[in-house]
């Protein structure tokens, strides 16, 4: 199964108009990587425009907390139908300073408040390992930091994820559509062991 | 003094063409709240797109960390002579679940980092004189809150602040603009107490 992860960068390159355009065309899950941190009447909005531009899913920072905070993104991406991903834990280096000491209490609020996926370090397939065993099986598990940030494809997979993210190693390589040919190749082979 | 803060809503409402207009006939100093809180290419490719339309500050999450997180925006920011503003604390009630435990240890990473301004809670004027005391005088403090949020004009800057931010108040009110100017000769009489 595949997915599609457009951030802030593409957004603003094409516009929404463009975006939306082209998530009219997309065949695979189109999720808005905007990680969401913000109090619950931007969150709302945000998570309005999202879902109005085509977007099904939705990246946001559960640091931020819940009461009048991602409270207003749940309950607008619920309306419409849409899914939550909520970081737990990010795949650079500077994550281990603030979010590592609390990823477990932030896999505790995505799971006691529904959310759909979580995100963890496929940089670290310890804690991936680790993420899994604190959501449990019916939560997603999405896995960046594939290629350019170091983490090898399958390793996240064979260490529970369900996804692992790739950005530059596809969109920076010669013959993109071969690179993520030869990376789902290798995730599959991961996930089968 | 005065600045004028601009988040992703209204942003994806105007388009960034539009947004760049808009910012080419302010005249206060425009500061792009996109809350950045991603990796280093990311932070990087967002703070660009923010100089280019014309912001010259932008708000970040300190909780991501600085190694390849943002360390990429702060690069970009410093290269442009824009400023940094980073959320120390939030105004909501679920800040005070993963934020306010660690705000000191993000006011430390604001000064260390030498970001240009932090944003603490006009909502809860203690924790503005606390973040005053943590970042000392030379960074600027931004306090959000003020109107809908249910902090009173003028509090937060008897408290330390240097701003007090207003969204709602003035935007949602029949007439904004003498909403602006009461609220602004209720804050400078705060200042000069």
């Amino acid at each position: 199964m595949a997915a599609v992860k457009i951030n802030y960068p593409l957004l603003l390159t094409l516009g929404p108009d463009l975006t939306a355009e082209l998530l009219d065309r997309v065949e695979v899950l189109p999720i808005a990587d905007f990680k969401v941190a913000d109090i619950d009447n931007t969150c709302k909005w945000i998570a309005k425009q999202a879902m109005e531009m085509g977007f099904e899913a939705i990246i946001a920072h559960p640091f931020v907390g819940y009461e009048k905070g991602l409270s207003g993104l749940f309950e607008v991406v619920s309306e419409e139908d849409g899914g939550v991903i909520l970081v737990i834990n990010m795949s650079h280096p500077g994550s281990k300073q603030f979010i590592t000491p609390v990823a477990e209490e932030l896999a505790d609020f995505a799971r006691e408040n529904g959310a759909d996926g979580v995100v963890a370090p496929a940089t670290r397939p310890d804690e991936v390992t680790q993420a899994r065993s604190w959501i449990g099986e019916d939560v997603l598990l999405l896995t960046p930091g594939i290629g350019a940030q170091g983490g090898k494809p399958g390793d996240a997979i064979a260490a529970g994820a369900d996804f692992e993210i790739v950005g530059r190693a596809i969109y920076q390589a010669d013959q993109p559509a071969s690179s993520a040919k030869n990376l789902k190749k290798q995730m599959r082979s991961a996930g089968s062991e």
